[in-house]
């Protein structure tokens, strides 16, 4: 088989790109190790900044997001018992929308399929060939059956455990990473959120966030020990967790529920450089990684969608490499704003085993400073919202 | 001896506050336990917040300042070989200005000694008494002879290893503290200075600075091991070590010559609560210290005095207690302020021994932000040029 881009990974960055170049008449194909079903039963991400939404209405798949997505025009910022907002639309003359990374997904297959778009599932032992030359390939298996395609670029949209990353060679990869002592357990319920903004909560026992899919489905998340399991939590006791973290004003209007999904996720921030080599481009989890405080991962992501979306159209139209060739430099000088941005939130509201007073001093005087200066909030805000491309 | 305030400390703190008193026509006395010359042949810092420059003029002083102080709109920040400019005239309207510590202290004393204000040098053995009762009194000896003063109120401006915070029992007080680990190794030199501005550098050697105190009195700084003595440094390997910390287009300009003063600073921050005990009140060194990267350390000694002089002159006016019973906690609340800026500056503009390759990264984004960043860059010229009181 031959397409122009072969991607790796049918999560929403490959579906996304996908789905663009379709619109430009580049053609490509979609592999992904697992069903349709099982990715979109991947509880993700649900907040989108206006980047992303930009790049849905150019692919033409925003119209439920439009209707369905909730616009957030600020956050809330709980410690001790006080709440504060951050004021996005007044601040950074922009919002947020949530609309669930599942959402998205369905919709840029629901496209893809619509628009007759090759999508390979269920492929097994994906590798790539010759990405520093000028004919690469991938090969992989479908049910037993060995496959080949040959392509003009392939991308790598298959994750922080894909194949992509690992098929640069290790001597010019340069690989970034701290990991945080302490996981998100997180749950979804069939409850009304508790607000209809998001809270982020700085707590004495640890960080609590609350979320919100739509105005029947809450994600609510605490920080727990990566030692814990879901399993050790039961809903019972993360109601009065959630509640001991929250401004007591908050706790009382809480709705609680029987969770439908409960997991830890660990907190990561990693960063491989760089993200291109040869005819090889990596995007999204696959170069990088965000802890999920600040929403940035699914976000950042399609900044990289962005860059080399615009790098392949000014390629296939104009015959110009020039946005190819700086395709890593430019997502990479997004990327460490954002990784810059999600460890500051990070450190902002989360309780470090290993801190000592002094640092507990610093992080309580940043939240005091952040909830009276403007400029303060104004940095926060644009950041939330999207640094520009 | 009797006197309506005890002053231990004739440094500017001490000073400031008893010629501000004397003003309001409040008697004190300052005890101070070296000689006059002695405490002006210290080289300290020389960066005035607006807030410092308006209570020199509140407590009649500012003439030599206002006529001799260098007004700084700006600073300069380098890194790699880039410089940008933060305007604190545009984003903070605002300046501060430089005008050295010892020329503060000096102008002080000219004008406690021309009002006639106490102050007694050479004390030794200085102890507080009767903190916690209505009957303080401080005791010391000159030349052999056992004094003794009773007060109103205690000051203690009597810096980090004075006697005052120490006479606070350690059962009601909490200490924070945070040593970082390298020094400033500073000179003074009759040059002219490289730049009207100061330029902070951020090296992959180490931290430079590049000051001034007026037009051929430079101060420079970089940052050093703990372990290097002032003496193992020469002038010419200072100079040298310096031209390779700072853009080559500076270093060009620079102009050497002879230190007439050398010496190693380390960095720490610290603060020590409560800063009131009874009728004892703590002020500037004595409570907190800070890192001298953002120049808050006399600053916010000031901050305190500006507090403790409108709470005494509130009581012996009016009768009332409310600003002495509330100076730790308003004092407190703009320090840790201050404590967060000056930690945040080190951190952006250091070289850390233990970072890591992720720290590193987070350092060089946050001036990559900063840089392009309008909102960043409010952030910290309001907090450069002095947080509101």
């Amino acid at each position: 088989m031959r397409t122009q881009v072969c991607i790796i990974g049918g999560g929403p960055s490959g579906l996304l790109l996908s789905q663009l170049l379709h619109r430009k008449g580049i053609d490509s194909v979609v592999l992904e190790r697992k069903t349709r079903d099982y990715v979109l039963g991947r509880i993700r991400a649900g907040v989108l900044e206006r980047g992303f939404v930009e790049l849905m209405r150019e692919a033409g798949v925003s119209q439920r997001m439009d209707a369905e997505g909730y616009v957030h025009d600020g956050t809330l910022i709980a410690y001790d018992d006080r709440t504060f907002r951050v004021d996005f639309a007044k601040l950074a003359q922009a919002s947020v929308l949530v609309y669930g990374q599942t959402e998205v997904t369905r919709d840029l297959y629901d496209a893809r399929e619509a628009a007759g778009g090759k999508i390979v599932f269920n492929v097994e032992g994906v590798s790539i060939h010759g990405a520093d030359s000028d004919a690469p390939y991938v090969e992989y298996t479908v049910a037993g059956t060995g496959e080949r395609i040959e392509a003009d670029y392939v991308v790598g949209c298959d994750g922080f455990h894909g194949v992509s990353r690992q098929s640069i060679p290790a001597s010019v990869r340069r690989e970034y990473e701290k990991v945080y002592p302490f996981g998100w357990l997180g749950i979804l319920s069939e409850t009304p959120p508790v607000d209809h903004e998001l809270i982020y909560a700085n707590s004495s026992r640890g960080f609590a966030l609350c979320s919100m899919r739509n105005a029947n489905l809450s994600r609510y998340y605490i920080q727990c020990p990566l030692s814990d399991s879901p399993e050790s939590w039961s809903d019972a006791a993360f109601w009065d967790e959630l509640k001991r973290r929250i401004p007591e004003e908050t706790a009382a209007k809480l709705i609680t529920g029987p969770s439908i999904e409960k997991s830890i996720a660990p907190l990561r921030s990693f960063v491989s450089e760089p993200m291109r080599w040869g005819r090889l481009f990596l995007c999204g989890d696959a170069a990088h990684i965000v802890p999920p405080t600040g929403a940035k991962g699914l976000n950042t992501a399609a900044s990289d969608i962005h860059y080399l979306y615009h790098a392949m159209v000014q390629f296939y139209r104009d015959g110009e490499v020039e946005g190819l060739d700086r395709y890593s430099e430019k997502a990479l000088a997004r990327v460490w704003k954002a990784e810059r941005f999600s460890w500051w939130m990070s450190n902002l509201l989360h309780q470090y085993p290993e801190a000592g007073a002094f640092d507990q001093k610093m992080q309580r005087a940043e939240l005091e400073f952040l909830e009276t200066s403007e400029a303060a909030q104004r940095v926060m805000a644009e950041n939330y919202v999207g640094l520009p491309y």
